[in-house]
């Protein structure tokens, strides 16, 4: 039985890790340089994070694996991320939508997190926070840009809204781990973030015209999830292999 | 007939944006998290030159080509990089030792061009020349470690110096382009950067125990090339397909 802190962080880091690889994916395929750019940034950042989280993982698990033990020789069924990110990247739309949905969420729970009573875990996530601000800023701007933009980009924002919508039940659904660490203090109590998260989701939505989907999602009685667990969509084994290729093929390679 | 002064900048621009993208293929695929990081900031350096680069060739052209147009618009045979750009990205030595090659004549050719008559060029100039320094440490860095690293990792840099030296004598080969330019002060004769790079080159080739091939490059007889007047190789038809894809297909799109 693994510590309830170390599934956390774990669950933290894995959420960055994976979004940030699927983000990387845009890295020279984005239809604008100035954009290109700026997605590459957001992925570094979340890269970023994970490193921190998962380093810390390693420090608390105590069996002397680091942050690239971590992210490169677990296999699927050891990652603790939300399904919502390793979702495909979809067009830039879906990118957008999902970002945005993460990113809020993101900010509202890192911003509790800077409360924690472990005080390296509130450090990484003051850090975290401050950035996710920015990326926050920047998913929202371009919900507004494609939701109330052309007919094409409203619908495929919508699209993707309505395929991406479920998979933010995920977000606050308590589970043994979290509550062992509420207790503490280490952790905020997750289904106490969904109403602001909400309220907040839902005013950028409604600005960028957008419609959210009934009766899923959201703490709604349909929600895809399990990725806390180690259940994951078919995706994510391929998104592995891709991460873990060149690290695999060369084990303890001194670079 | 193209003014110099564009095809220069294009030829700037071009190898910056095409090395960029190479560089970029690592962003979630490195082997370890922190040189992923690096790697990828290292691309979106140079993407971000060759967007103003590539900005300034479009207003010195005169048509109503921002950097966008340029970079998504052109096909292969407009496209003016350096031949060693554009080949593909290879293992983790072959990406270090041509970073090494192509920062270290970077170096030399921005820190000339800082005192280009054309104060925008000169600006641009400065501001690259800044960040590629810290390229050139880094790369000078990696050649050491893996010159003078195992002896896998030696093999596999000594390979890719054989295959890459060949066409650092398209660094130094000026025509009427250079010509024309260097007259009126606007930028540097190529000829006399040959040798001060061609010392420092070989000075870090040697600290890292490798081994300068005979009787090609670095202005020797047999040299690759003709990216500058748009003859290429078979990898930058490619490279451009997956760069222009998404772009392509959403012609005038406002995203």
């Amino acid at each position: 039985m693994t510590s309830p802190l170390f599934e956390y962080l774990l669950r933290l880091g894995d959420d960055r890790l994976v979004l940030g690889h699927r983000l990387s994916e845009w890295c020279g395929h984005g239809p604008i340089l100035e954009e290109d750019i700026a997605t590459t940034n957001l992925a570094l950042d979340l890269i970023g994070h994970a490193t921190m989280l998962l380093r810390l993982a390693g420090e608390v698990e105590g069996k002397g694996r680091d942050e690239d033990a971590l992210a490169y020789w677990r296999d699927e069924r050891d990652f603790r991320n939300l399904q919502i990110c390793e979702l495909p990247r979809g067009d830039f739309g879906f990118t957008v939508v999902r970002q945005f949905l993460f990113d809020s969420w993101s900010w509202h729970l890192l911003e509790a997190l800077t409360r924690s009573s472990h005080s390296e875990l509130a450090a990484i996530a003051a850090k975290a926070h401050k950035e996710t601000r920015y990326h926050l800023r920047h998913s929202s701007e371009w919900m507004l840009r494609l939701g109330d933009g052309t007919e094409e980009s409203h619908r495929r924002a919508q699209d993707a809204l309505d395929e991406l919508w479920p998979y933010t039940g995920e977000f606050s659904d308590p589970d043994e781990v979290d509550r062992a660490l509420h207790s503490n203090g280490v952790v905020p109590d997750l289904s106490a973030l969904a109403e602001p998260w909400g309220v907040m989701a839902r005013d950028v939505i409604a600005r960028a015209t957008l419609t959210v989907p009934q009766g899923v999602g959201g703490g709604g009685p349909m929600v895809m999830g399990g990725g806390r667990v180690g259940r994951h969509t078919e995706h994510l084994g391929h998104l592995l292999a891709e991460m873990q290729i060149v690290a695999r093929s060369h084990p303890g390679a001194k670079w």
